[in-house]
Formats: structure tokens, C-alpha cells, sequence
């Protein structure tokens, strides 16, 4: 099956916004075995978009719309799917009951633009919006579908990962597709591609993609066969040859957050967890209170990012941070320790480092990060060195430091 | 002058690479008063590409291409332009000098690959390439203009502003654009267009364009205009209206963030903050913590999650916690308060709420948040209903908190 996806938007055409959500549609498309062949930007204008509509609908199978569906003047994306299938708005009682339902979860009345937004083109299907007021709409027609979605990424996201793909993939014909995602940490691309080795005897077959994020490097493999249970088979092989040569990196598989792993493994074993942040500025604290029920085993985060509140909070000596520097294998490990001591838990993690750009000396550069971690039996500081954004040294020292208790969890060396 | 883009490169299709490239060149264009009507990307196959170039050399008058000019098999732009202006490639002197200097600085020796590099469409006009082999290649035919440039990101971005843009903007006539962009927070999308009222009379012939985010809705209004003075006197005049109805929500401009705005409100007036986080779970110090130099000002943040957390780092007392709830008034005051004390800062800021999916209660949905706030003067709370989304509300949370502040700091009610 062929796709072409069409963004919709001015922000994109004077360059102010990237286009991120074509991306994370064309993956989603690939993922499932569908080829998207072209992708187009085009204006809030209407002639564009219709142009932009028949030359897709001409080509391919699958036309995915992004953009232009929210209650301001100019959002017409409505308008145009209404004139290219020959439909009208109706007032959609699926729509209404959303959006009443969205209002009421932040306390808001129902406005006129609620009720403009409950107008819905009368031959599509309503795919739900389960973040925001604009729905997806899906036309299908001869075997080929349209859908236009909302331009908000997050409210795309959801609907096309929770909605539209599997509605899709029961859709499919050809041969079936397998995949699965690992995910890796701690590693580079380059370096990983080295430990797996020869691809073609890993593989066999079998297609790989690497795809790095600032968590670390997903690996992707992907399987087509004839036949459904070869399919699987096949892509359990070469997961587990896979996983052989790089158990100590994978931390989880599909959309697995490395936040998810740790908070399962505390919960399994019955430990608790507190954390000193200082470089990473509760970027840890956030990382896990993303999990819902996180409470159970997460106490408090303490960001520390005076040196007076890492001495009142953690009990870290001034004598110590004036001999080594806060930036140091020894107030690390000290920050880890106070934070388990001061609140109890099970575990102490703590981070310390120079994120930059100021701050850096000669023997300590910007990207410099000290991890410390204590637990009832020790403690410990590991040293990174994470490159120079300042955005990037935090969340890599964020990951690097939940990853640290992975593996001291898991008794992984 | 209107312009389309055109990028090549299947790692775009499968939605592996975001599409950055053609976002700089809109960017570029737009800044030189070139209006960019459509964004096209196919993939590395001579027919897709040839279509592409056709469709848009109809359409408009500048053309940019980028991708495919490496030296690798599946870089075909060089064959497809040749096709497409009847021309064939000969060896260019100015192109072989340039390689020759690249090779020389990396200490590498002449190739065959090099040899390859130097061929170049006869009839095209050399665009230097500081930075890489592959120079752009410039096409000028009956007032028309055809760009093609490398894909590698930095390469492409040298040569389209210090050799592209300067060339093109002596060739340029037309209307000139002028634009500004207006960041908001604490109101949605619908509620900031009804605050505007009349568009027609707000705007008199500018364009506006909402761009709704987690963080708040950007506004961004666009002239166009024959004379330079007059664009930029009718945008002041466009800006001045819209602050007029909503400067309650506008917290900056451009690309502004709201922590940065606090920063340097604190900064100027001398005041240091603490925050005492629970829902928002250290979101709002990762925010502080991503401005450098937040160290001035930020003391520390404390994620007290536990109750017993919040009586031990706080001294929110249990029984106010037991009379009123975690999720409270009370308790959000107590913890502004508290934090402030144990700090020695000017303002404490707290948050406690509901973040989901679970611990709602029939009195306290999920997405209920109540903000603290404590200064010398005074403590209060605000409470908020932010959505059924638990990142949502965190983002959210985190914003209104910040927003509060600032609005406390330029005392705007």
C-alpha cells in the first residue's frame, strides 16, 4: 500500500515550525509496511489544499492530512474535505459528547466554538480525539482512505497510535510485517553497530534500522514474510541474537520508557527511591513522576543547586565541596548517600555536573558529569562526559543516572 | 517572488530524519520577503524527482532543492537536473580547486570519488561549498531560478546564506514582509480569539496565525507591503492592538521562553526563588534549570511526593494535610510557605494536584492542581483544572506556576 502525506500550515511554509509531524507519520506508515511516497507542505489556503488533495488522491492508497482543524478563522481543512468528497457539516453527537467531556475536565463552559467544533462532515467516520476538541476524520472511497487529522503533534499522535494505525492494519493485504523496537542506552550508534557485529549473519534477512534519540539508540528490526507464524518466528530469532550481543544496553523493548523499567523493578523487589539532582535540575524527578503510581516508590527529589542547600538538605560538608569541588566523584557519592539518609528510601541517586556553557574550568569541561548512587550495601559515582547543549547534558545525564539503577537492580555489571 | 521546496532522500520518507533542511530555507526565503507556497518531498528516484521539478518550475519562480548530491549511488539530483535543462556534466575547474583544498585540509589524498566531484552541469552556475565536495548547482533560465544543494545540514546552511541569499536578493522585487510573533499562556486557542474580537478591525489587512503548544498559544502576525517603512509601522500598529485586548496572557515574544522571561525578572528586581513540587513532580525546576545562569537565582526545588516528604523538607503539619487533603488550598499555601522559609529565598512557589490517571477522588478529578505562592508580603493558591492527560497537567501546572510568578513580579492581576 502507498501514501502520500500532506501537512497543512503557514508556520511550516515560513520555516518557524519543523515538521516533525510528517516524521512520526511516515514512521508509523513504515512500521506497518506502508510505503509513503511523497509528502507535501502546502498553505491555510483552499486551492492549495485541494490541489494538493487530488494529485494524492490520484497516486496513492493512504492520504494522511495534518493541520488546519482547529475553531480559529484559519483552519479550513474542514471545508476542503467537505468540497473534495462532496459532503456537508452535520452536528456529530460522538464529537459533542468529547468535547463535553474535555470541558468538564478543566471546568470550562460550553462556547460557541465548542458548538462549531461538534460539525463534522457528514460521510466520514469520526476517529476520537481523545486529547483535544478536533476529531480525525476519515473518508474511504473505492478502496482508498483520507484521513485529516489535527496539527497539534500530541493530539495527532494519539490519534493516529491509538486510532488510525490499527484501524489500518486490519485493512492491510500483501505479505505480513513484523517488527520490534529495542531499546538501547548508554551506547553510541556507531559503537553499537560495531558490537552486533556482521549485519548480514545477524540478520538474515531480516531489515535493521538504528534510530537515535538524546535517551539513546532505538534499534528497530523488521520482518516480511508470506506467512504470519514464519514471520514471527523468524523476528524472535533475530531478537534474541540481537540481545545476545548487547544485553548490557537494552533496557526495554517497543515504547518501553527507561522510567517504566526502573519503576517496575522497584515495585517487584519492594524498594523505594530518592534523588539529589543537581546538573539534571529535576529532570530525574520528572522522568519518574511521569509513571502514574510513582508515589509508591518515589519519595522526593531535592534539587540542589547551591552549594548551601546541598549542605542543608544533604548534609554534604562545605569542607568537602571547598577540597573537591561540587563537581566531583566525592560530593557526588556524598549527595547520594545524604538524600538515601535524610529520607529513608532504599536507594539514593544523585547527579552533579557542569551543563553549560558557563561554568567550565580546565580540568572540568562542560558536559562533565558525576553520577552517585547508594543503596544499603554501597556507594558509588560513575563519570560521563556528555557533550556541550546544555538541554542534551541533562537528559543524557538523566538517563545515564536512571539507567545506572537499572543496572544495579538488575545485577548487570 | 514565490518559491517552492524540494528534498530528496528516502530517510525522510520513512520518517527516520526530521525534515530540518527545508525548514531553514522557508526560514531564509521568508526573511527576504520570498513567499514559499509548497514544500515537496520525494524519494531517491529519477521519475518522482523529475515530476517534482516539473510541477514546481510551472509554479513558481525559485526553486531549491536539496539532497542527492553526495557521492554515494543513490545521489541522483546531478542526473536529474542535466535531464531536466538539457545539459550534460564536464569537469569545472573552480569545483576542483575547491575539493583539492578540502583534501589537503584533512590530509587525505585525490580519489576516484574526487575525479566524480568534479563534473558539473554545463550550463549551471557554481554556488562554492566551503564546508563539503558537493557544490551547489544554480540554474538560471527565463527569469526563473533552480537551486540544488547539498543534503548534509551545515553544508547546505553555508551555502545558502553566504552564497545563495546574497546572490538571490539582489535579483529580488515585489512586496516586502514584515512578522511578530506573540507568545501567550493561561489561555486557550478559542477564548484567545473571542478576547480579540474582530479580526477585520484587529488586523486591517495583516494576517494572523494561532499556534497552539503545551505551553501556551502563539500569535503570529504577518504584513505585506510594497514599502519597507510602511510594513513595519503597520506591524507595530497590528502588535500594539493585539497587546492592547490580551496583555494579560502575552508573556513575550519571538522565541522567548517563559522561564527566561521569570529569569530575568528576578534577576532585574534581585529576587531568588525556591519551589516545592509535588504533581508537577521537579518539572518546574527542570524549566528554571534549562536557562544558564538560573544558578543566580534558583536555590533549590523539592519534589515532595511523599506526605511525610512534605512534613520533613516543608513543615506542612500532618493534620493540616488530614483536616484539608494533600490537594489543597491549605496545603499548597503551607508549602509555598515552607519552602520559602527553609530556603532564605524571596518567593516560594508550590504545587500540588492530580495529575492521573488514578488518585481522583469525587470532590478532586484528575487534573485538578492547586498553585502556591509566598513572597514577604504575601501567600496564596489557584486553583486549576488542567485535563485528563498526566503529562499535560504537568506541563501545564509547571507553566501556570511560572506564569504566576511573572504575573506576580510585573504586577499584573
Amino acid at each position: 500500500m502507498k501514501a502520500e502525506i500532506i501537512t497543512i500550515g503557514d508556520e511550516l511554509l515560513i520555516g518557524q515550525v519543523v515538521n516533525t509531524n510528517q516524521a512520526y507519520i511516515a514512521e508509523k506508515f513504515t512500521e506497518i509496511g506502508i510505503s509513503v511516497e511523497r509528502m507535501v507542505t502546502v498553505s491555510d489556503d483552499l486551492d492549495p489544499i485541494l490541489d494538493a488533495f487530488r494529485e494524492a488522491w490520484n497516486r496513492v492508497d493512504v492520504v494522511a492530512v495534518t493541520g488546519g482543524l482547529g475553531p480559529t478563522h484559519d483552519d479550513i481543512t474542514k471545508k476542503a474535505v467537505c468540497q473534495f468528497f462532496g459532503t456537508s457539516l452535520v452536528s456529530r453527537q460522538e464529537v459533542r459528547e468529547n468535547i463535553e467531556r474535555l470541558l468538564q475536565a478543566r471546568n470550562l463552559p460550553w462556547s460557541p466554538a465548542s458548538e462549531e467544533q461538534t460539525m463534522f462532515p457528514a460521510s466520514a467516520t469520526v476517529m476520537l480525539n481523545r486529547l483535544g476538541s478536533a476529531a480525525g476524520i476519515l473518508f474511504e472511497k473505492e478502496g482508498k482512505y483520507l484521513i485529516a487529522l489535527p496539527g497539534v503533534p500530541y493530539e495527532m499522535t494519539a490519534i493516529v497510535s491509538e486510532e488510525f494505525i490499527p484501524w489500518l492494519t486490519k485493512r492491510l493485504h500483501g505479505p505480513v510485517l513484523r517488527q520490534v523496537t529495542l531499546r538501547t542506552t548508554g551506547i553510541s550508534e556507531s559503537k553499537l553497530s560495531g558490537l552486533l557485529g556482521d549485519l548480514d549473519a545477524l540478520l538474515q534477512g531480516a531489515r535493521l534500522a538504528f534510530l537515535p534519540s538524546p535517551a539513546g539508540v532505538r534499534l528497530r528490526a523488521t520482518v516480511l514474510d508470506t506467512d504470519a507464524i514464519v514471520a514471527e518466528e523468524r523476528l524472535k530469532a533475530v531478537e534474541s541474537r540481537i540481545r545476545e550481543k548487547a544485553a548490557r544496553y537494552i533496557f526495554g523493548s517497543s515504547t518501553n520508557q527507561l522510567e517504566e523499567i526502573v519503576g517496575n523493578l522497584l515495585t517487584e523487589k519492594g524498594l523505594t527511591i530518592s534523588v539529589a539532582e543537581s546538573c539534571t535540575g529535576g529532570l530525574i524527578a520528572d522522568y519518574l513522576t511521569d509513571v502514574s503510581g510513582s508515589s509508591g516508590y518515589f519519595d522526593r527529589s531535592v534539587v540542589a543547586y547551591s552549594n548551601k542547600s546541598k549542605a542543608e538538605l544533604l548534609g554534604v560538608p562545605a569542607e568537602l565541596i571547598a577540597a573537591y569541588g561540587a563537581v566531583s566523584r566525592e560530593v557526588a557519592e556524598a549527595m547520594a548517600r545524604g538524600i538515601r539518609a535524610a529520607s529513608g528510601t532504599s536507594i539514593g541517586l544523585s547527579t552533579t555536573g557542569i551543563a553549560g556553557p558557563t561554568g567550565a574550568a580546565a580540568e572540568k569541561p562542560v558536559g562533565l558529569v558525576w553520577i552517585g548512587y547508594a543503596d544499603e550495601h554501597l556507594s558509588l559515582a560513575v563519570k560521563l562526559n556528555l557533550g556541550n547543549d546544555r538541554r542534551r547534558v541533562k537528559e543524557r545525564a538523566a538517563t545515564a543516572a536512571l539507567d545506572l539503577v537499572r543496572r544495579k537492580l538488575m545485577k548487570i555489571e
